[in-house]
């Protein structure tokens, strides 16, 4: 076995927690980092323009895999949530994970992989949630069609995790009987979607 | 027990041949036709507009159930479908139906209810199909997931057929290995939404 396994990783949304637990599976490679802001980052990307990930993957030029993080949800009754949070929800995590795999399988090298972050709660639902687990619905579903047509044997998966113990401070009030994961957990199951040879797979985190 | 359960049910996209497949399993009720274009039933609608649901149901008055049998999609390769393709499939298929839900749980009677269709490849996927399965995905998710905060009684279910023999000669030939079922069968699915307790459901509808 060659022991020269080190890829380019694009990894979208670094600075969050679940970005920095991402990160924690991804020590052997090249990271290059984007997000929204920029700050902190290699790159200045948003997910929800084609435009601005073309540039990304033009910027980059050759990589070997895809880890994204980010994907905004807005969180209400459903009987409250409006139309507009329902599109910002969809534009975001739903067509903008769908975006980094449309555009980058043109840029991405043969045999790459794709890695998009999902949520447990289309799972686990939860009040206020719905939008929220209907977009991660989505993006597990669209995984686990797409892998049978994706070109160059490049791969995908995503990664469905529970809350982060990391920020479970924010979040745990509004979870009971949750518990959450360490990011360094997290970061291993986006190794094993990277490093491995899986593909099509919605990889679960959760405490049990 | 009370032999007098005759609901009013609206039926959107009546005249297709999943709308008839729907009616079959709806004839003790009290049908309300709509569709797209209006012909041939009792009131137009186009669910991917807010004001047009809203007059549907403010036209209509009192109703117990709404059946749902439309939804449209584009087909293609992943890799050539485009941004357009991937946004009226989701308006339609995905938005449309959670539309349906969002404005018809203010108008709907107590212990109403919703039935949605998807769609069998979201389960057996297929080429050129990605937008219709991810839908699918999306919306059998947020009917699983949104039964638990639907007020006052009302329940939402989703009927997911594979093909119907009464649309075989039309379909057959890009589903290799698929079988079809009688429209009958799914007039069952439908009605077992209606008339029945379920609620969060997926009803799967296929030969094997």
């Amino acid at each position: 076995m060659s022991i020269d396994n080190q890829k380019t990783v694009i990894l979208i949304g670094a600075k969050g927690n679940m970005g920095q637990a991402a990160l924690s599976g991804l020590r052997k490679h090249k990271v290059i980092t984007a997000s929204r802001s920029g700050e902190g980052c290699d790159y200045k990307v948003d997910i929800t323009s084609e435009e601005s990930l073309r540039k990304l993957y033009e910027d980059v030029g050759h990589f070997d895999a895809v880890v994204n993080t980010v994907g905004y949800c807005e969180y209400a009754e459903f009987t409250e949530m409006t139309e507009e949070q329902w599109n910002n929800t969809i534009q975001s995590k739903m067509i903008g994970q769908i975006n980094i795999v449309r555009v980058g399988q043109e840029y991405i090298a043969d045999n790459g992989s794709f890695s998009l972050i999902t949520g447990i709660l289309n799972i686990k639902p939860i009040p206020y949630a719905i939008a929220d687990a209907t977009t991660s619905g989505a993006i597990d579903t669209f995984v686990k069609c797409v892998a049978f047509e994706m070109p160059r044997g490049i791969r995908i998966n995503s990664i469905n995790p529970t809350v982060l113990e990391e920020a479970w401070d924010v979040y745990g009030e509004m979870m009971p009987g949750f518990h959450p994961v360490p990011g360094f957990l997290v970061g291993k199951a986006f190794e094993r979607s990277v490093d491995g040879f899986i593909t099509g797979q919605v990889l679960v985190v959760d405490a049990y």
